[in-house]
């Protein structure tokens, strides 16, 4: 896209500021410096071979293609780092990707996706937020290609790329019972969202092939818009029931950072007084004292094949839907205490 | 934006998928579901007074406002943050933010530019990447407006919300010095941009007035594109020199990240064999061992300034330009061996 010669190269050449380069070139504007200084900018423009108008003819007629990409929340490492695999893998295939963060919040994905149809993105890939079905038969009716990423809706037929999350959280809670934990605890999300749903499944059908009790005292859920004082407080909830609590599951790396901080301040000893595992991995678990069992997900898979699913459907003329359910990967470190 | 009936009230309500009451009230698809089972789901939407048009109508002519934002690095946690308050802020200001990262390269941040402009974003607001003079200079003389925030160009006349780099770094440097140091290096990034060079000046000026030698052994520059073995390389270097090291200053929370697990794993204790100063706040550093001292930025303010900056730019006539500077705070904790 760019040319070879920049403005700065001309400007170091001949000693000067880029913005005196830019007024010299520039005619419009010669008077900003003297006649005889723009004569010598010229001619090592010229000596250069500097094509002043390729970048503004680029972008005046070149169509970038171009993805959009709507994700949960930009300032969470798992989606930072999706969103980072999708456009590097865009870019391979040479699509730019611009992309913003719904919020959890229907209103906002509804934003984007107005947003970006509107700008004519060439397709799109979602993590949709709860409430959001209506957007994604939009988006089927309008025939916009899209992936959905993260999560999906069961009963409307989409190409998603998502992470078996059942079998995730029932690997997790059957390590921890395994390594003699009896009293397991669940912090989850409050939401209909079928992720969540089906880790909180995976967790329950657990502690059932265990024979261990099913309740609600151990299995929590926090709002999206108050994690910090709604981990507080379940942990301080299952930590006063009756039969006391010797392990956490935590759905998320967002839970697992504000629940291991409360953890530190009640000076609970990770794995001794509380075995743990978390749901991804994050550079904040990397400094933690005890390392922590966590499920894996295939951050670069997933990006990778949502942007290739959706060059498939977009190259493709009867609306072709692909689906790739992940296998979760369980790493066991020390915070599970096994 | 959305309407208050959704799809999937209308489906609780009749007991049937969202699918289906999207066939029923979509005429053109109505064989897929029953007769009698479409006419109940029509009754139920009117009884609920869903209103299908609303949505697509929105989507059609609403035009959104559109705000444009390209950062170096989506998973970098700074600029994840800092994306996040500037859609929030711009969100709060009914404008919708779509970005995208340029990854320090000239020609991706060129690609965004040409994304966004072509398909008319109202204004941008943009982390400048290395050799992009020529992009800012274009978008000067296509009056389009912009902000720059982290970076800029001082010989441009921009826009631009940032800290006083030379300061923080200064001010870092100058209390190792204070608790004692007298061999304090500095790992910063390998580039032109201003920032960084202010960075770099802060430290060689904290080192002079202290009357400290400055060369060139204990300043370390690493390459973007291979941090985690050029800063190895580097701190190897440092301990190496024959005066050895005992402070260590980083220049973005990235380097620190890479340079406090190579400490770690060579076994040397902070603050005891080395006092550390990072750059930035970040999750990762909750949990290490030995509370940082860091320079804070004001992340928050430097969105919500950004965002106001390119608000007033765009409503008014004349081009008008605002440039702040924020204060860095030097936070004091353990690693500097206070």
């Amino acid at each position: 896209m760019r040319n070879k010669v920049s403005l700065k190269d001309i400007a170091q050449k001949v000693g000067v500021s880029t913005a005196a380069v830019s007024y010299a070139l520039n005619k419009e504007k010669e008077g900003k410096v003297s006649d005889e200084m723009a004569a010598k900018i010229r001619a090592t423009a010229k000596e250069l071979n500097y094509q002043p108008n390729q970048i503004a003819k680029s972008l005046k007629i070149g169509r970038t293609n171009t993805l959009g990409l709507i994700i949960a929340d930009v300032s969470n490492p798992f989606f930072a780092t999706i969103a980072r695999v999708v456009e590097d893998e865009a870019k391979a295939h040479g699509y730019t990707v611009v992309f913003g963060s719904s919020d959890e919040k229907a209103e906002r994905s509804w934003d984007l996706i107005n947003v970006l149809a509107n700008r004519q993105v060439d397709g799109l890939i979602i993590a949709p937020s709860e409430a959001s079905e209506d957007q994604i038969l939009y988006l089927k009716e309008q025939k916009i290609p899209f992936v959905l990423i993260d999560r999906y809706y069961p009963d409307i037929p989409s190409s998603f790329v998502v992470l078996d999350n059942y079998k995730a959280a029932y690997d997790a809670v059957f390590h921890l019972i395994e390594n003699g934990r009896k009293r397991v605890g669940m912090l989850a999300y409050k939401t209909n969202l079928y992720h969540m749903q089906e880790r909180k499944r995976g967790y329950q059908e657990a502690l059932q092939a265990a024979e261990l009790p099913v309740g609600k005292s151990l299995l929590k859920e926090v709002k999206h818009d108050d994690t910090k004082n709604g981990v507080k407080a379940a942990i301080d909830a299952m930590l006063a029931s009756p039969e006391g609590l010797d392990a956490l599951f935590f759905a998320t790396n967002t839970l697992a950072i504000h629940g291991l901080k409360y953890i530190d301040s009640l000076n609970l000893k990770v794995p001794t007084d509380l075995a743990i595992v978390s749901f991804d991995e994050g550079e904040a678990f990397d400094f933690y004292y005890c390392p922590l069992t966590h499920i894996k997900q295939p951050v670069d898979e997933i990006g990778k094949e949502a942007v290739q699913l959706l060059l498939d459907q977009m190259s493709s003329s009867n609306g072709r839907i692909g689906q790739i359910h992940f296998e979760p990967e369980l790493i066991i470190r020390q915070s599970s205490g096994a």
